[in-house]
């Protein structure tokens, strides 16, 4: 068991977790806390190996993913009020979790062969496409569309890492580089609500 | 031809014709009946294959699928005054449905490979997802997080079918068996208004 | 580089750029717009290839295809306050657009091994099915759920594509009459607001 394949255990329970914690459709009851963890959790993992063709995906071949998953929403409903108040600590979880599903996602998109522009993409689609498939079944707009800085952070990360892949840093290094910047990035953004231009015509709410 | 090849068209025929009947989106012509009928009766199965790699879809290789689509289509259209009084007729053939197409697709999914909780999911996971990506597209809040017990009710056939399998009982009586649970199951909990406990955190509504 | 791959470059980059011209969300920022004019390029070629199993998807394994959409967006962003003067001149792009996707589409899943009513579906999900995945996760109601002929237009040129190729007429030949087919329905459909008939049983608004 390496250190990597820990991380994405853990990375995959706090993703499951937080998806439990976060979406609140009215009378919401356990089957459709499971279901709205399972999808936030293995989302964006399985929506890149899907457009990859990177057979099989890794919640289908390693059974300990589904367990992963399991625990994060039968810890989201035990710990539920202590949870709830710490809500800072879950805005953290978050930001590990999407800046170390963003390189892991960037690196095994660039083990697939693919060129290094869409290994950044596929790297983004990892960390949130989790999440905005949720928001779509929920009917809720997806955060990414939403006016703050957060899918940016994760496509920042990811080509940060690909450069310094370049020099050549050892990966691990490298890994660590990337992922700081993709949480300071997104810690910065929260905290001065800093935000992309609009696009030309959007409205102002 | 075998009987499951046939009460797998027949499946796909009542699924169709359902999702023709159940949305009813403003103004709705004859594509968008058609194209809904047909998401409700392949998506289920076309999601579980995708996700597990084993091509070719069975509705792309085999052309008499497309015409069972289009025959439960042309049914609905035809007797539409007749179906809708019968809504009791279609609740039954509904749940004849999802009962049928979760212990095929769990039976599929163990053919390919997958592990006995994956291959029960996917089994739901066939029954269910065609009506989730139908309702996601008309911008209804999918049954599965509504307060009913649907997905519960296969995901229990799933198991029972796995635990039968273990035993060993001859594979058509565990498909009966574990199909009966199901219809049982969802007919008592719509009969007497089962619900799954509530997830904490969940308003009520 | 063949006329083909030109077009496909071309349409790509229309796609994008009325993808990006398109979707108002409030407040949408950069990453937004660019996240939609994508999805809107890719999303029925992917689907598609996903389906069929046809990998590596092409904007995968050619980068071009990503210049192309990043190009179209940045058009789009530019040029916006004269483009969206120009809505006369975006109506034709993306009804020739469809056409070419759609034919082209239908082409791809020919020379994949499909019968002909699958291929023809696969045209028409190439050319459509972008726009409705942009919708729904906008939250917006798919055109192709609205009152107007879109869809259609495409499934009749791809049935008379694969008529065309019947006869046997020099492909280009064919593409050329089926294209220009869809363009015809498409015009005349808006020009004399054709609709297809109502599905029995939806309301009238």
């Amino acid at each position: 068991m390496t250190i990597q394949y820990i991380l994405e255990l853990a990375g995959t329970f706090f993703f499951s977790l937080s998806g439990a914690l976060a979406s609140k459709p009215r009378e919401q009851d356990w089957f459709g806390a499971t279901f709205i963890g399972f999808i936030t959790a293995i989302g964006g993992g399985s929506l890149r190996d899907v457009l990859l063709g990177s057979y099989p995906l890794v919640w289908i071949s390693d059974i300990r993913f589904l367990y992963a998953i399991l625990a994060g929403i039968l810890v989201a409903s035990l710990l539920y009020p202590a949870l709830i108040k710490l809500r800072r600590t879950f805005f953290l979880f978050d930001t590990l979790g999407i800046a170390f599903f963003t390189i892991l996602g960037t690196e095994k998109a660039l083990r697939a062969g693919v060129a290094p522009e869409i290994a950044a993409m596929m790297g983004m689609f990892t960390a949130v496409m989790g999440g905005v498939i949720r928001d779509t079944l929920t009917n809720e707009v997806p955060i990414i569309f939403r006016k703050e800085i957060y899918a940016t952070a994760c496509l920042a990360g990811a080509v940060s890492y690909l450069l310094l892949n370049a020099i050549p840093l050892p990966r691990p290094a490298s890994f660590l580089i990337a992922s700081a910047l993709i949480i300071l990035i997104r810690l910065l953004a929260v905290k001065y609500r800093l935000s992309l231009p609009r696009f030309p015509g959007a409205e102002k709410e």
